[in-house]
């Protein structure tokens, strides 16, 4: 039986530790060369029903040994690249049917070659993304930091905050985004959802100024942050390297990459151009100190309090929805979530 | 709405011609930068459930442009590298619930970004390997060929014999398979489809001996037919790099690759190592004259009725699977077949 999973299904049965724990053992594995990702390809070509829009298909996939699974995913996105408050963001148009999009996640068995799940990818993405930075933030900022300068108040923006209470002492969140309504509402939002005291603030400056974690959670492909706001003894953290500027790159005492592969392979059909696309993944202005497995088996370390650090989430890993789409999937199973399809509609009696 | 395809349906509406046609203007969109494959990647890893199995994850995309979408093929496969009447051979095995295998090609629109169709892929595979070694042939076999000697009886020697009957005028067929049954069946069978003269022969130097086309098409990762017995003038055809040997193509005068990129991307979990890989996809003697785009475009031609020509079918591209995956969608759709999935299951209100 194939289990398709709603984004609804999802949330039922995921959580923010699970997903931090289920990221670091698949790190583990990839270190241990028992887990690895094909990396992200972007195929893009002109598209969509407007003069400008791009079509992205974007796919990754990851493998892990010892749990037996293979997970593939894919966006199939209409894309614009308009500016907002001065800075260029990237923007997935809901073009679908009824104003949807359309990612998902494809999980094999590796024992039978079955298509276990199909899972839409949204929730996990954010989580995994958030998780992600957790683990950035566990192994790199400072064991006392409590207080979080978000910048950034969409769909990011939550899982962030609440990987970091997951993984440090949080107490206190100041949130900025260009929109006021829009960091009002994350406010009164997630200090309820979180218990802790979420303040919105209407700049980046109060945002960032005494917080020992910065935390850049944007769609810009552009600089949000100026690295003269940054501090001693904070911890950086960004969800895209066009959001965070080679100022705070350089500045870092301490710089971890997700990947040391930053950037998708992309193939550009009939010449298109994609002048955003330079700025999202300008090159990087130092060296790293090491990737997110350099982190988990401790080879990379914050050597003093006083030391700014930062992650830099440059870019996603098929790994990341094998290992949290397995832990989705199984406990979605045994809460009997989601919707039952015949193995038959995704087999063949026919030698491929 | 998605569109689920079953081999069944494909079977309704598929033609050789067609195929043949739609492959070639895929190639020549191709010559012109407006479509593109991302290139194939295979992840393989310990799994089944015996020993020495194999568990691969293949996947390859394409593009074009001018009919706005885009198809991303996988499959999911058990595999084994056993030794058939002492050559080794790769052989998927049924794994799945009803001794099935999992290979599925999805079709995008890059207008909407819709998921359109899911098709089950072993008949389009079948009809694209026939139709690009019919292409081979369109373009280098003398014009009055009219005898083919098929070495393999299996799957995809039927599309081979329905291809090159399709661009040259075949009269007769000899067919080799080292199981007498397969090569009888295969003969009964394929004289009544073709309507041409179909023989069973009890060895590869009859089958060869008198064809103007020389066609291998056998799942052998070694060699199986002898240089000595190529003769000029004739057109040599092969599915696979593993099956034709050095000495083969040494021998041509012209010898054109479906793809210059020979070899998939080979992702290996846990250090694992595949002998039968190396002899799949051994390194080329000598450099080709060109690629298919070469030949559709007209750069590499047979310069004369003594030459030997060889066209090596080395690898598939996403684009063939989008090409005709297109094809067919636009054919069952048409003809009111398969089942029609609602969209709100692979969509989500989620941004991603």
């Amino acid at each position: 039986m194939t289990l398709l999973l709603s984004n609804e299904d999802v949330e039922k049965v995921i959580t923010m530790s699970e997903t931090i724990e289920a990221l670091e053992a698949a790190y583990l594995e990839m270190a241990d060369q028992k887990a690895l990702s094909r990396p992200r390809s972007d195929i893009l070509m002109a598209g969509g029903q407007q003069g400008q829009d791009v079509y992205g298909f974007k796919s990754m996939e990851g493998a892990l040994l010892k749990e037996g699974v293979v997970a593939l995913r894919f966006n199939s996105d209409i894309i614009r690249w308009p500016e907002r408050a001065g800075v260029v963001i990237r923007e997935k148009v809901p073009s679908l049917p009824g104003g949807r999009w359309l990612g998902l996640i494809q999980l094999f068995s590796a024992v039978t070659g079955e298509l276990l799940a199909m899972i839409s990818d949204g929730v996990i993405q954010r989580f995994r993304v958030g998780g992600t930075s957790a683990l950035g933030a566990r192994y790199l900022a400072r064991e006392e930091a409590a207080t979080v300068g978000l910048v950034g108040s969409g769909w990011q923006a939550g899982a962030q905050a609440m990987g970091l209470c997951a993984v440090r002492p949080v107490r206190k969140i100041r949130v900025y985004s260009p929109n006021s309504e829009h960091r009002q509402s994350f406010a009164a939002e997630w200090s309820k959802r979180l218990g802790i005291g979420v303040q919105a603030v209407p700049t980046v400056e109060e945002a960032v100024k005494d917080s020992d974690i910065v935390c850049l959670t944007t769609n810009a492909v552009e600089p949000v942050l100026n690295a003269g706001l940054v501090k001693p003894g904070q911890h950086v953290s960004a969800i895209k390297r066009g959001e965070i500027g080679d100022d705070i790159l350089m500045r870092s005492d301490v710089l971890v990459l997700h990947t040391q592969e930053g950037k998708p392979k992309h193939y550009f059909v009939g010449g298109l151009e994609v002048s955003g696309l330079n700025k999202a993944y300008r090159p990087m202005p130092r060296e790293a100190d090491g990737d997110i497995t350099a982190l988990v088996q401790g080879r990379v370390k914050r050597k003093d309090q006083a030391q700014i650090t930062c992650f830099l989430n440059n870019m996603g890993l098929g790994l990341q929805f094998a290992a949290v789409a397995h832990l989705v999937y199984q406990k979605a199973q045994a809460a009997g979530l989601g919707r039952i399809l015949p193995t038959e509609w995704f087999t063949e009696d026919v030698h491929p």
